[in-house]
């Protein structure tokens, strides 16, 4: 049996498995999906090869010497910075230069490490490193998107890196959050995570972890296996006007977090996104709240779920969080 | 460089590259992504094997003896046939039963074929079972919306076979597209589809295939590297009114497209669905035009597009067709 949940804010269904639901060890002996060959050479992330990338844009100096974080131009970006949008009819279809930012940040010295082995102290380095960027990219008004995007493992370069993108457009699931978030909040003048943080410490059973600043959980409607989401307890739109001390109370909390994941599930490749208010936009400071979404990639249901924007979890939210409670 | 271009029916803006585009040879030699084992023991959807499987649904008889094409109840359902909705709150969330259905398709006797190497006349059966089955499960009044799905290679069974669900609800990506055809037919009273096909057959630069009742093109979004739609040129909202000379013709179209994505990509995994109109409400026959999309599963962008419902394909629509005409 199974049942249809209600993502609450975006008002997809997704289907949850409530009997024989999938627990760790039907994911394990884990079988990776295909992670390709570290390319040969030395890599361009590792220190003494700062030459082999553009030119640093921002970085963060080393305990002893060198750097601890570094931030440069994606080579191979997916937005470039200059020349103008142009944008322009084609036949029937609407199209414009993809003009943006794609940073890399390369986020450790060390090519090895992982969220799950860094120190939270270094985590923290990292969460500075995006706050500092993303300060510094608003002020280029042609921006209406901040990305923080990570791939575990990294497609192209195994060393610790995440993407920071700034798109002059606000992609589909972030714009979907808002105009639930808008729609509720015009409803009952309060914000729906802000309500969802409430309903899910009251109940306790979705919890995997509360700090003293944050929540993390798994969603009501995971639409994934061992989604988790990480979100501010006290209401903030924006990702980029955290405190020295909410970086501080994250950084643990994302330390023991992905630690949990690594000993659940024999190190599982993951991606992560930081979902942050559109920017210019003021409106949305009320009724949009900034979390860190997770999934692991782990299950083998993706023609289902991209042919349909439909999803099917194994394994219930309650389940997840009772797992990675134990191990955390 | 890249463009950023925009979905015209669900509006949704795709970054596609447009110096450098990756062509086949890019994708090649194919790393296939993890393909799990094929499972030890006799195939349940073997012939001689049928007392493996629930009682048939629907068959097909083959030319000389034993069926050709089978439908049988899914063992593992993603929603059940019996039962109440019981639909409820729990706490400030949403959730009911999956009350649905959920059939296979054995598409043929043979374990070992592929759409690219079928006869048409098979694949024609493959569709005459999919129309007899939906005009079954369209007498049931709970269902909202019909789904066709196929996976290739099948991740629990090798033998070629697809998937039909019927489900209570419409899932977000037709959601998306109803709303967006809804919206161009208020405002221009035609179909935004239908205007696609004119555009595309007038353009010709993304057009694959013409057969005479259907358009094989690349479409101008193109969200995936070779993504392609199969669509009935003339208006018609629901696939299972589809004629006999259609299913003719259409068999045809889609053995010659999977015989290219074969010859062009060396055997890629794929997945397919059937976009058709969600039934009881009639309303969207006039703005809604069924189709099929399908997707090669190649390339490793998967953690940006999940994360964000943002897409960014590296080799445009137009180097896709004309690369797939060139092996048609």
């Amino acid at each position: 049996m199974a049942e249809l949940r209600r993502e609450p804010v975006t008002r997809m269904w997704v289907v949850v498995t409530t009997d024989h639901p999938k627990g760790p060890s039907d994911y394990l002996p884990f079988k990776p999906p295909y992670r390709p060959q570290e390319p040969e050479g030395p890599c361009p992330f590792c220190p003494g090869n700062e030459g082999m990338t553009p030119r640093e844009i921002f970085s963060l100096k080393g305990e002893k010497e060198g750097w601890s974080v570094r931030v440069i131009p994606n080579k191979f970006p997916f937005f470039h910075i200059e020349g103008d949008f142009d944008r322009r009819p084609e036949g029937m279809y609407d199209v414009m230069e993809a003009i943006g930012a794609h940073e890399i940040v390369v986020e450790n010295p060390a090519h090895q490490t992982t969220l799950a082995t860094m120190e939270p102290k270094q985590i923290k380095k990292i969460l500075l490193a995006y706050k500092e960027r993303l300060i510094d990219l608003e002020r280029d008004r042609r921006f209406r998107q901040f990305l923080i995007m990570k791939n575990y493992p990294g497609i192209f370069n195994r060393h610790p890196h995440s993407h920071i993108l700034a798109m002059p457009v606000v992609p589909k699931r972030i714009d979907e959050e808002i105009w639930g978030a808008s729609d509720y909040f015009q409803r009952k003048e309060r914000c729906i995570f802000c309500d969802i943080i409430k309903e899910e410490i009251s109940m306790k059973k979705r919890v995997i972890l509360e700090t003293v600043h944050f929540l993390i959980f798994s969603p009501f409607a995971s639409r994934y296996p061992f989604e988790t989401w990480i979100i501010p307890k006290v209401h903030a739109s924006d990702f980029h006007h955290i405190g020295e001390e909410e970086m501080e109370d994250l950084s643990v909390g994302i330390q023991s977090l992905f630690h949990s994941f690594e000993t659940l599930l024999s190190d599982p490749p993951y991606s992560l996104t930081f979902h942050t208010s559109p920017i210019q936009d003021r409106l949305h400071r009320l009724h949009y709240h900034w979390h860190i979404e997770t999934r692991l990639r782990i299950g083998l249901r993706e023609g289902f779920e991209w042919g349909t924007g439909f999803f099917v979890n194994p394994t219930p939210p309650e389940e997840a969080a009772h797992y990675l409670r134990g191990v955390g």
